[in-house]
């Protein structure tokens, strides 16, 4: 599979040459004959002699964007001044704030927002904590927690360097559901240590985002917060990723006819991602799957296994089958990939039960190229922005938190999964839905209010039976 | 010293009287009567028969706030409605939000503040970690660190009881420094506890600011923080108070025509601030001080001291003197307090030396009447806002925190203090100083730029130092 040039990779040259000169009709197709893509071409200053052109193109990868900046430079006439990354000027000083709420241009609203005034408010909430919802940020602030164990597909690579990515993250919170979130970077991958920090610093927020820990560490901090917090904890590479592809796999399902306890399911990927997705699709009613990693299938016979293999070993795979990954393909009705590039060949897919599902979610390159599976299966699915029906966790985290901190629910459920996945699914028509449109893209109108209101009402419905009236 | 009305405790009560009625004419007398102060009136509907009118009056508390709104209803024809808390109305929902700095309007620039272009970004801080205060928010946050445990004069009310204060705070680091500050409130108390946690989580910020932190934690919390962080950590109710302090101090002196290292100082309470205070004084060249707590001056014949008591014993009251606060007052040309409201009379203060200093700072009951004060002293300042001179942080923590992030500090020291004093005191010009004049007002322009300046200055000398340049 190609890579094409991408603006997530943006280059802005400052370029000089004569004004005069018919060199500016050259650019274009200097840029173009390497395979780069023009896309602004501002000129920042015009004279009688010279004149300064800024050009901004995608480019593939570094190397290739050094390669666009000696294919400008090398147009005659030319002089190339300085090169920006414009992916590296957004991120300059971060890439959010925090703002006040309340004015504070004098001393009778200093008096009223800090001291003395304040003072009422904090008596108020201690002698009524419940109160803190309702005067304090907590109603609506979320901490996006992350170690740094598992970044991206960048791995190991701390907490200082992950901050890019939660600002990100804060960033599409309010973006796409108006919720207050921050970024917590942790100096520490001990999970005990993990566990009782964010127990610590849970009282200011109304909900723990865990993102970036890697498996099986993840479940263990996951699991143990949400036995000590009275806030709803969430692990968006686990809980994020099992919902969207749930949605996305109704929808599938609903294109070739066939449905979720009737079909087999072949999975790739048992980390953080794999797991959740397995236990989601199980709880939503999916019966027959196996699931592969890098040593072959799981199954009971296998040894060495952690507790969180040991669970899948007992839950999935009924017969023992304990081949490698394209026996299990073979005759499946679906593929989910959260593993690893390139795995199957167009043959395995072609191996498959009739009108295939494959989503192949391994990011940047998929199990399968996604063009080969498509000759091949009736319903193709990735992670990539450039091809249809993209899985992406921004279609659910939002909202997700959303409902959660409207319902002021103080735990996250599979049956709010599941309601979620519903939600998310039924945005697409009955008239919409097609094999390349499975599921919504992230800017559709009102996608994250759907999927609040899906959350909201489970949430509230989970309230109402632990307060025994369900 | 009576009590007045204050706008930081205002409420509005909707009533109802008939078109036709001379009632409203009453109303500002029947609030009045009570010792209340409408300080708006607004007509909310007008029928031709009845009319609604919103009436906005200041309290001086609970209590007095009911009595007004007694007296409105005893008013003929008036029908009392709904009485809201302007204060607990500006806190709804919190006082700060999380705001973007990126657009996120399509799919270009979400895949460059995010996936897949935040990537690189991400990767260049993980080759070098310095590249953190570039490209992520770490330039420019600051953690609001509290435990709950002293929150104003209210005491230990615990995290969530402490966030409207926090959150206040946050909002003041960006109204005067354009800071952004994230308040954490910790649910433990423990030393250990607190210093891991705050370690813990400090990789995504500049600074660390402890609040509301009661002594004598609060002294091994902040000192063991600054052996184990890179970033700076401040105290504010400790060194924020010191710094206000000793700018006043300079200024008031120099409205006496008195030296720093000639003056006898007394001062009463050695809390955090009250150690703070002293430090810093004596680091700024103070020689004669004796400090006062509730059992009288602390001196080295003393029992049962803790190690903070124990350093005042052996750094003051070279002469030793045991008896109790108004002895030591007697002959002193400064008074200082940070303790108890009414610990001292007109006639102790008539005993301390010509042209005397006080600085009753108790709030928000000061250690003398200041009126009374007045009329043996030369300089009176209070922490309150309707008398002259209040020793205020908001005039310093967030110049302060500006300077250490513009230098990118990963240090405070008292040299820095005592800069960011003397840009605090040099604010009020030759002019302009007197005794009713020695420190600005908060909203004075560019009060916090001067600081910061000095500050950044500061700090940059003890890099440079550091480096072994200097």
């Amino acid at each position: 599979m190609a890579t094409l040039p991408s603006v997530s990779y943006s280059i802005t040259v400052r370029l000089e040459l004569d004004a005069g000169s018919t060199a500016v009709g050259g650019l274009t197709s200097a840029v173009e004959r390497v395979g780069g893509m023009i896309t602004a071409l501002d000129v920042a200053a015009a004279g009688h002699e010279r004149i300064r052109i800024d050009v901004t193109c995608a480019a593939r990868d570094t190397e290739h964007a050094q390669a666009i900046v000696d294919a400008l430079g090398a147009v005659d006439g030319v002089v190339v001044h300085k090169v920006s990354d414009r992916t590296f000027l957004m991120h300059l000083g971060g890439k959010i704030e925090m703002k006040s709420k309340v004015p504070l241009r004098n001393r009778d609203e200093l008096s009223m927002a800090y001291t003395p005034g304040v003072a009422r408010v904090s008596q108020a909430i201690a002698a009524n904590k419940d109160d803190a919802r309702r005067l304090t940020i907590k109603r609506n602030s979320v901490a996006v927690v992350t170690d740094g164990s598992a970044v991206l597909g960048l791995g190991n690579i701390g907490p200082e360097a992950a901050m890019p990515v939660m600002e990100g993250k804060a960033a599409l919170f309010k973006r796409f559901a108006d919720i207050d979130a921050w970024p917590i970077a942790l100096d520490t991958q001990d999970v005990d240590e993990i566990v009782r920090t964010v127990q610590v610093l849970a009282p200011g927020f109304g909900g723990i985002n865990l993102e970036d820990i890697s498996a099986p560490r993840c479940f263990e901090v996951e699991a143990r917060l949400r036995e000590l917090l009275d806030i709803p904890v969430f692990h968006d590479d686990q809980h994020g990723t099992a919902i969207v592809v749930l949605a996305a796999l109704r929808n599938a399902l609903r294109v070739v006819g066939k449905k979720l306890d009737e079909v087999r399911i072949a999975m790739s990927g048992a980390g953080a991602a794999g797991t959740a997705i397995l236990k989601l699709l199980m709880h939503a009613g999916a019966r027959d799957v196996i699931v592969s990693d890098i040593h072959g299938a799981v199954h009971a016979g296998r040894e060495d296994m952690d507790p969180s293999l040991r669970w899948i070993a007992e839950n999935t795979n009924q017969d023992g089958y304990s081949g490698d990954l394209r026996g299990a393909v073979a005759g499946a009705d679906v593929f989910i990939g959260v593993s690893a590039p390139n795995l199957l060949s167009g043959e395995d897919v072609a191996e498959m039960n009739e009108d295939a599902i494959i989503f192949a979610l391994a990011n940047p390159d998929p199990e399968v190229d996604p063009d080969v599976a498509r000759l091949h299966a009736s319903v193709v699915a990735t992670g990539r922005s450039d091809h249809p029906n993209q899985i992406n966790n921004v279609l659910v985290f939002p909202g997700f938190f959303r409902g959660l901190l409207d319902a002021q629910s103080h735990h996250v459920t599979s049956d709010m999964m599941v309601a979620a996945a519903k939600a998310l699914a039924d945005v697409v028509s009955e008239d919409e839905l097609g094999p390349n449109y499975i599921i919504p893209s992230v800017f559709h109108a009102d996608l994250s209010t759907h999927v609040a209101n899906a959350v909201r009402e489970a949430a509230q419905r989970d309230q109402k039976t632990r307060r025994g009236e369900a």
